[in-house]
């Protein structure tokens, strides 16, 4: 067994535990900033490591296009090769299914990508995508999944489930394949992801298909697409009633504050999103007090520190009428410093939930987060 | 007297001093990163204070406009404003000729600009131009100058020419008004600056015109537009030959390894150039080995340090296949870890060639860069 509950909330689902990997520990519940192609969105190694953030998610199909598998491989894996202190998640590719540039369409046995940068079409197995992460060497590797659209029809969102769970089977059997003669604790953890959009009966299935092939965690893929959060946390119970608590489960996208605390108080360990660089670049920025966007004429000649109670060195050093040229200058290191602050803020919340958790006040620390943000 | 000169090469013009600013001496010769918009790209106030960058530039022209002159005096001046440790210069708003964004027409009076944010007319006179640049509360500013193209005709870089010794003799009369109370030591520096072209006649009718008005520094602008390299010297020794030794000379706009130690060899001061990070932005970085072109094949698994000899923290931490690959992706990290280097590979250069002209090695500096630098 690769996790560990540690504590329990007694008011919540909320707990806190650690997932070991062949790099160590993490403990949970933490939020993963995301390092597509080895790096975060004007936030580096170097950024990563002060702020505490110790695991970060890359994407294999990116990685694989360039600089390519053998690169990263050839320099011991992702963290090796971006000088990274701590754990390595990797997508599968799934995801980019969203994106029109890469995505051509889905077969029986595989998804059909476009190489944007050759224009090559390129034919990507279970298996192929499974080896893909393997020699990324990242910690916790994901299945290939056939992501739906949010709006599209039941039935088609139906067969995506139907395809999730053949296609998780093969992973399942390649990834263990690969790496039947390597000790379990050396061994890349696979999680299954869950799909079935907003719909209770086919979430159901999907969890319980791919529980039935026996992953050591799950993630629920598919949402944070718009959905009204309603949706997104019935969607988290319906996973929650089937998986077994002993499972870590890693929600996918979600990075706002007040959803992390929520998706906690519903069992989530781990999350992953591009939302708090990509909504810091445009000016929003995380607080103690709530929600502080930047660019307003109010912050112009206002010289305080962003978040009086932030020990990041943007809150230790700079004043909000800078902050606020640079951003509206749209100025890289503008841009720095809010993607900075948003993913420390977020990374100082995580730790405030886990010590929560242990000390039985977590649900305090929900309703405060109730009272400054609105979602 | 603002500038003392500590010790002289005896086989060039090179020398070291120290400039005298209302913030304190800087030793020259010195390179100020370009910090237009009180940043530099991809570079913070933390990065200039690691990298012991002392002295930058901002553009006073382009402040005005935006956050204001206001909002940068309320926060008392630039340095504040930007929590910089070091010394600002300041240039005026003359180079803004070249930007057909920003500029209208020149006439006797002043120069028409555009703002690009509202669209409208902004007239500027040479005496707005000098509260302008004390009010942002720079060390050293820049008379308005009139910027002729390189291209033009003599006839027309000769009127250039004789307006810009107008407006300098305006500068220095308006400046010396506002700052009539203010003690010698608390005074910000006016720089006059010279124009000429590549016309040897022209520039030394500008450096003498500007010498009668009597500055405490002069610049030479209208240089590194694209001229020969070998015009660009004979420019700098055109002006040497008429100001005095006693005055501390500013080359505008340069920025190259090699071409700083021919120009400090010829007895320049300082320089202020976008070169090194606008050409690491797209892979070219300065090495005590030569030039580095990162985004070459031959690099693709290489994960040795940029530079064995650097002690930024680019060269101690990452590899370069690490660094090309985030170049090649346009990643804003792989930009700010180039950019870094290349500020921080010149401010050492600068520090060293201090050093060589006191210990009386500096033909030897000169003399390598020559063999591992082509220009």
């Amino acid at each position: 067994m690769r996790f560990e509950i540690i504590a329990k909330d007694d008011k919540t689902k909320a707990r806190t535990g650690k997932l070991m990997t062949k790099s160590g520990p993490i403990e949970t519940p933490f939020f993963m900033p995301v390092a597509t192609k080895t790096a975060g969105k004007h936030i580096s190694s170097d950024d990563l490591e002060i702020m505490q953030a110790d695991t970060i998610i890359s994407n294999s199909f990116i990685l694989f296009l360039r600089p390519g598998v053998e690169v990263i491989k050839n320099k011991g894996g992702i963290a090796k090769f971006m000088a990274y202190h701590g754990k390595v998640f990797t997508d599968s590719g799934g995801f980019q299914m969203y994106s029109p540039a890469l995505y051509l369409s889905s077969e029986e046995f595989g998804v059909n990508f476009r190489n944007p940068y050759s224009g090559e079409k390129i034919f990507m197995t279970p298996e192929e995508n499974m080896e893909i992460q393997i020699g990324l060497g990242s910690d916790v590797a994901m299945c290939l999944d056939t992501m739906p659209m949010i709006e599209e029809s039941k039935e088609s969102i139906k067969e995506a489930v139907r395809k999730t769970t053949l296609w998780a089977k093969r992973c399942k059997k390649h990834h263990d394949f690969v790496q039947k003669d390597i000790p379990d604790s050396n061994r890349q953890i696979l999680f299954g992801i869950i799909q079935g959009g907003i719909h209770k009966d086919l979430r159901e299935e999907s969890a319980r298909e791919l529980l039935a092939i026996d992953f050591e965690g799950y993630s629920i893929g598919g949402l944070a697409l718009g959905e009204p959060k309603k949706d997104e946390y019935r969607m988290i119970e319906t996973v929650k009633s089937i998986i077994p608590e002993n499972k870590p489960i890693y929600l996918m996208g979600i990075g706002h504050p007040l959803e992390l605390l929520e998706a906690i108080s519903r069992g989530i360990d781990m999350f992953d999103s591009r939302f708090p660089t990509k909504s810091a670049r445009h000016g929003t920025l995380f607080t103690s007090s709530g929600k502080v966007t930047i660019t307003n004429l109010q912050y112009k000649n206002d010289s305080n520190p962003l978040d009086l109670e932030c020990d990041c060195f943007v809150c230790k050093k700079y004043g909000k009428a800078y902050l606020r040229h640079l951003l509206i200058e749209e100025e890289p290191v503008g841009m720095r410093f809010a993607s900075y602050h948003n993913l420390f803020f977020l990374q100082k919340l995580m730790r405030d939930a886990r010590e929560a958790i242990k000390a039985g006040t977590f649900s305090k620390l929900l309703e405060k987060y109730r009272k400054i943000y609105t979602e």
